[in-house]
């Protein structure tokens, strides 16, 4: 016995997400299976409007409703200080932390030679031309392998650009260490040791 | 700063799904949002197709293509025995198993009074329909609190019908017991107490 093609083709839609195996796809498609139809309907119009209503902002390259986007279109945000993320879900937890004001720049992922994607296939580049006024450059990539060189990749490129101020324009990688609420006693090595890096006098 | 509208909302039809949180919606939509336009509607075309091309069939009430469904329609089935599962999904597993070539009837559920789901919303009532020379009934609803109370709901309702043959039609349940590859040292105690109780000469 096989499944209806219809319910099979579903199946293959969801396995392709992330995170998402054989089994939960499974699920998850006979669950909508008893939605009625205008729950369908809904969520399919929704896909379809997902990237008609939607635009990289030109200047920072995060996800918007406008372009430029809320971020960069706000006079009220420090321009002097610019922040550098992997993706626009970092945008977002940053902005729940309250605790920065500057802009931002999105640059779509890492680089990560073993999924081919160089500094090319990012919006890298580009940070340079943004040095308009700004004092600060914070990179925010993941403390991950590829987060790390992405942060070692940027530094080198902008220091060797023409018309980088290297006297007036900072360039710092966000803080590591533990996160709050985290136990000593089961942290790991290498965040122990960036930790008593990163320590402060007190 | 809030994310645009058509990602929220896209981000809300993915949280109703089972098993997944605000933060995987939020992983799966920014997923998409890298997905090339066609790939989306091609998605969205499978999601209004799901039931557009899919039928419960008349007798059994499993997901089909057809109508009756390609199980009930098989002549080569054995007619005189009859499985009783929850969902369609319990089918597949049966099918995949390679050792049953009877009929089956699909629940769509269990007896469930804290969701209020009691037999009226289940296709239970009729599987007294379907006797026509069957000998033989397994229930193979799942081995929890809601399957078993289903199970013995179905005993009584059905030895209490007119015209249920008492001496010719065994109501059985599928056993229970050490799944294969367990090790006993790790089952737990119902699990045993059943696996004693269901012990076989041999």
């Amino acid at each position: 016995m096989k499944l209806p093609r219809a319910v099979q083709n579903l199946i293959e839609k969801f396995e392709k997400l992330p995170g998402v195996g054989p089994k939960s796809a499974q699920r998850l498609v006979f669950y909508l299976l008893h939605n009625p139809d205008h729950e369908l309907e809904d969520f399919a119009q929704k896909l379809l409007l997902l990237k008609k209503n939607t635009f990289l902002c030109d200047i920072c390259h995060n996800v918007s409703e406008t372009n430029p986007c809320s971020v960069c279109d706000d006079p009220t945000r420090d321009e002097n200080i610019l922040c550098v993320v992997e993706h626009p879900l970092d945008v977002l937890a940053l902005e729940r932390s309250n605790s920065y004001k500057g802009k931002y720049h999105v640059l779509h992922g890492s680089i990560a030679p073993l999924n081919n994607i160089g500094p090319d296939q990012l919006f890298l580049h580009d940070i340079s031309k943004r040095f308009n006024g700004v004092k600060e450059l914070i990179i925010a990539t993941n403390p991950t392998m590829e987060g790390e060189a992405t942060a070692l990749y940027i530094t080198e490129y902008l220091t060797q650009q023409k018309g980088f101020d290297v006297e007036n324009i900072i360039i710092s990688r966000i803080g590591h260490g533990l996160p709050i609420g985290a136990d000593i006693e089961y942290a790991d090595g290498v965040t122990l040791s960036r930790a008593l890096e990163g320590r402060r006098k007190i």
